[in-house]
């Protein structure tokens, strides 16, 4: 049970995003930007660093979330995001995106501990520098989103059927957020 | 120096808002929303929150920024910020934002720590649900720009007086994404 009175039962980010409007516009403009605006790096890369970092941090809506969606838009689907969940070293990914999902579990652990060979190892690995910028927001964003969803205890659907339906309509219609209506009781 | 290339020598968050206009709107509007929009927190309450929690990630630049953001702002001034910075149990707050900063350091750890009693106390102390909700994503949002600011290893000043004079600019003038201009090279 979430540790706040929420306006609807929507779990997850969905459920802060409705409760809270005037933080969820720029939130979801954030993530339609990072995931999915134009960008080198494709969309199925960019969600499956969301979906790693937020499987490092533990917040089983967020992981399962974008592991759903990174499945759906990678090659190699689920398995390949399955073996990068459990060590992106030796997953069948790129060199590049294995580089650059290295810094992402730095950043998980602390922005400091981001030094010069990790940075050096990406770019030798054919990144560039605005690939490099969007991996550390990427992960310090899902550091805050999966913090968000778990520290105020949202619900987490268990059933995989869910996220891949979810996926499926943040594939066709983006991170926007939830239509104005009334709203919660401040 | 910083991982990447920046488009300006500005500091901490400023070079990258200024390098990333895309990512710059939304965060700059988020910032504005939790830490100056209309709320039962006073503007100086939630400054202390940030400077807290930018401070636990031991992020220079953030830590400073929004340290002195609170001190001009919060009865007390800069002294009240370090002793919270030293440990909000012993320090001259009310009970209440007492109550909220540990939740705001609790959060810094995991989203997963927040518990039932952490949200019970501070509800014992008076704090309401919306305000119990924007303390966890205000954490959680500069859990993410602390690692954002840091994992690129942007430069943060030394000398107080930048940060009091940035201080200066953010109250009177709020969080705003930079002018855009040519821009970097992707």
């Amino acid at each position: 049970m979430p540790h706040i009175a929420l306006n609807s039962d929507e779990p997850g980010i969905r459920g802060l995003l409705r409760y809270r409007p005037e933080t969820a516009r720029p939130l979801s403009e954030l993530t339609e930007v990072l995931l999915r605006g134009p960008s080198t790096l494709t969309r199925g890369e960019r969600e499956l660093i969301a979906a790693y970092v937020s499987a490092l941090n533990d917040c089983r809506y967020c992981a399962s979330s974008h592991s759903a969606c990174a499945a759906a838009q990678l090659p190699g689907g689920m398995a390949v995001v399955e073996q990068v969940r459990a060590g992106p070293g030796t997953a069948p990914v790129p060199a590049k995106l294995k580089a650059l999902l290295a810094i992402a579990a730095v950043v998980q652990q602390s922005g400091r501990a981001v030094t010069a060979e990790h940075v050096a190892g990406a770019r030798a690995a054919g990144a560039t520098d605005l690939e490099i910028h969007d991996t550390v927001l990427i992960a310090a964003t899902f550091c805050m989103f999966n913090r968000y969803v778990d520290g105020l205890a949202t619900t987490a659907p268990y059933d995989p059927a869910v996220y891949a339906a979810g996926a499926r309509r943040l594939i066709t219609h983006g991170y926007r957020p939830p239509p104005a209506e009334p709203g919660r009781e401040d």
